[in-house]
């Protein structure tokens, strides 16, 4: 990229993180609401953190369908609910036992154990609440179909089986495919969701259009994984904002384990690679989706 | 009821609860799919148990307008993953800690704190995809609404939020309102939904109708509690299939400890005689309402 483009796709990112910082502010009940404590933790693991990769990815797809920017919002609030609801899970004793996100104690050190369950299972919810109550694109039924999108990608045959795979891996060897199998799954589908979600939003795309977007989105969601495990050897955990070293002391299966540092690297610029080729078709208007699949590879923490 | 009326009724629960059997065996992933773990979990939460309440106030509540019973078990099926989702996050260490549950182990004490955790996760999920995914009525408008209520009711603002309470009022003195408010929060929120999501999958209902029909939720739901509240001080652990005596072991706010078991008692009364009356310009149509409504309050576990 140009120098000019560099600057004008980080004002464009910094733009989309402000906008959803507001929108999530205003979708979420307020800290105000019975149960108070409740919606502080809601809020605390929402809001003022995080790189915002999904409703980005959302917000770039838009921008190939002309989309309404608050229809965007809120396909992209409903994205960022369903991710910050896996973290604070995730993060809990039962599962990675984390104690640091985002620079910040995870949910479950701040507001306790019972409070991270409650707000993890209110956030999924909210995100479900706000994808019905907002019209997010022309026709009721593509909503209806929005939803079960997003649905599909973060439960048990998506995010969340990806997640059990996850949990239920630790101490196998996995194969390079059950490898990928789980992160596609744990990772990418919400990823592909994301970039689905942000395409209804607009005009309507033919089937060729919307496969060649889903063959970016893979390719993203699976490089955003492969760039994570790099990332978590290589990186000390003030730059992560998160425990880093992790994976490796609990002996998860990594690409970095499996492949070689050098190995995952490669990898992570092929996939960078053909998420580049499938745009191709889209011309000038994929710009920022190609920005955005630069950013996540190149990305240093 | 007369005596020919009362086998009709249970005839009728019944043949409900069979074909709600059969229709959330198909809705929920098989055993076979990856991850097997988590899907056994979710498989073993919901199938085999429970009696279905919150699908027999959908079905019943169809009757009024026709409802096609297909729309009818989809909504049932998507009530009852949400309330099972709520069981298996409620029994947890972190919660309430409890070990039986419709007289099996309770699901983390069956597959571990973290499968059971990723499994409520994925329940609530699968209830929003069903109800995204099948057609519950004429209007996709009318279907994103039914959408929303189901998550309305079991958010923040209403099931999750009504926990919230429950969880921060451990120890503390309540009042009658406050009490009110949990329960309408956690247990009413969600029965409410199951009496509008039925009513919402045959021919369209009046407002004025649908007010009533309401406020014959809101009664029955409430009453609901109160009759829990009961039978946990007077039933034994066999006869309920959980833990009996945990509320006042607990220290929870209950009806019986608030109004005394004689007070606890006419104000269940009082409820069902109120929804009753609610049921009045429906005639015969309301009869499986009305029967439920009964059968709610005077049950014995």
């Amino acid at each position: 990229m140009a120098t000019d483009s560099v600057i004008d796709f980080k004002v464009w990112m910094s733009q989309v993180q402000v906008q959803m910082e507001i929108a999530l502010d205003r979708y979420l009940p307020a800290s105000t609401h019975i149960p108070e404590r409740l919606h502080d933790a809601m809020r605390y693991s929402v809001l003022d953190g995080g790189k915002r990769v999904r409703p980005l990815l959302a917000f770039a797809a838009g921008a190939l369908v002309d989309a309404d920017p608050a229809r965007l919002e809120a396909a992209g609030a409903a994205l960022e609910m369903i991710h910050a609801y896996s973290l604070v899970h995730d993060d809990m004793p039962a599962m990675d036992n984390d104690v640091l996100r985002r620079g910040k104690p995870t949910v479950h050190v701040a507001f306790g154990e019972a409070t991270a369950l409650l707000a993890g299972d209110a956030l999924q919810t909210a995100a479900f609440d706000v994808l019905s109550a907002t019209t997010l694109t022309d026709s009721p039924s593509d909503q209806l179909k929005m939803i079960n999108i997003l649905a599909r990608a973060s439960g048990s045959l998506g995010m969340c089986g990806g997640q059990g795979i996850d949990l239920y891996s630790v101490g196998q060897e996995l194969t390079l495919p059950e490898l990928e199998m789980m992160h596609i799954l744990k990772t990418g589908a919400l990823i592909r969701a994301a970039v689905l979600l942000g395409s209804y939003c607009g005009t309507p795309l033919s089937d060729e259009a919307r496969n060649a977007l889903d063959h970016y989105a893979k390719c993203v969601g699976l490089a955003f994984q492969v760039v994570d495990d790099i990332l978590d050897c290589e990186a000390d955990s003030a730059t992560l904002g998160k425990t880093a070293g992790k994976d490796a002391a609990n002996n998860k299966p990594t690409y970095v384990a499996l492949l070689g540092m050098k190995g995952a690297k490669e990898k992570a610029e092929e996939l960078k690679q053909a998420a580049f080729d499938a745009l191709a078709p889209f011309g000038e208007k994929a710009k920022l989706l190609h920005a955005l699949a630069g950013y996540i590879v190149d990305r240093k923490y």
